[in-house]
């Protein structure tokens, strides 16, 4: 099997640190050139994202927390993605609002505003996608919520989604990695996200 | 425990259907209230969107792929999100794919054009979110290449993600018939997503 990644994207990140808090070792290509992705890679994967895992029987598993949860499966400790129904659920909930609330408001802002980004508004689109000003504006909104929720959930807990490091923790760090890249940081008074933000930083696989 | 949902919203329908196709029957509340969530469900549940799953612990699980998630743990049969690591990875990557391109898509379109969603740009916010007009011809575009997309997928296949019934397919409906209530069909050169909607609308479960 091989993964493909791009070292500065958010997404393939984080399935490195899923893989490094795992300690698998997976065989990696980086297929970015300059801001895009290798032409060849795109010949080869018509959704022309990454990250990307391909198995030795030629499946292409595309979308970050799709390859995470192969690996989860066949390497379950330490478990990364919840340890019982309610757990799985809590974890599942908070990656996905991770996601939806903190990644998608910093693509937006990104995507938006970056010169490398002019007519590659959406990711996966051979075609021209112009930019939308307007996004600029609204993407820093989520972004505002995603620190104020996330603020809000990390008070007194350890974790994004309880005692336990998991994939909720992946998302949230990289997003707010990705809100950095936007230029956006968390605010000052976000007093328990910097803290756990600072906690989660420091662990080994962060520098996946 | 009780399931919060609101019945023309295409998210919640994802968790009536899961549950449908499981036959599990689970206490449900209809919070919604014209277009719009009820005020006393919106100062329970502070994330103010459905579904939402309250458990009898008081656990308030949001997101509707986490609750199938929950269910799907405690109820394995039939399994509705893969058998093995490979098989639950793809179920994921498709899942995934149908709400990024399709039900974002339609999203876009829909609340950036219908009356009722003025100033309601984006879901959970308390504050306005303006509508934003560009979104509208940019959902379109990625509406009509979720459709593209998940056409050449199901040419000889039965289902989205393979030869059984998965929540990909669920997801995939919604996404679907959330396009139709923006005015979006799918086209008529996509025969095998036409010819693929009709047997999962066929399913009893489609009307959950």
């Amino acid at each position: 099997m091989k993964l493909y990644h791009w070292q500065p994207a958010p997404n393939p990140r984080r399935v490195r640190i899923f893989l490094a808090e795992k300690s698998i070792s997976v065989p990696m290509e980086d297929v970015g050139e300059g801001p895009r992705l290798r032409s060849d890679y795109r010949a080869n994967y018509s959704f022309a994202m990454v990250p990307m895992l391909e198995l030795d029987d030629g499946t292409q598993i595309g979308e970050a927390m799709a390859i995470c949860r192969y690996f989860e499966d066949l390497h379950p400790d330490p478990p990364l993605m919840g340890v019982d129904a309610r757990d799985k659920a809590v974890v599942d909930m908070w990656e996905r609002r991770a996601w939806n609330e903190g990644m998608a408001g910093a693509a937006e802002v990104f995507r938006n505003t970056h010169a490398a980004f002019v007519d590659r508004g959406l990711p996966g689109f051979s075609e021209p996608v112009p930019q939308i000003p307007a996004l600029v504006e609204r993407g820093r909104r989520r972004v505002a919520h995603f620190f104020q929720v996330f603020d809000a959930q990390l008070a007194g807990r350890s974790y994004v989604a309880g005692e336990r490091y998991s994939v909720a923790d992946i998302t949230t760090l990289c997003s707010i990695d990705f809100a950095k890249m936007a230029k956006i940081d968390i605010p000052r008074e976000c007093t328990d996200l910097r803290r756990w933000y600072e906690t989660v930083s420091a662990r080994p696989s962060a520098r996946a």
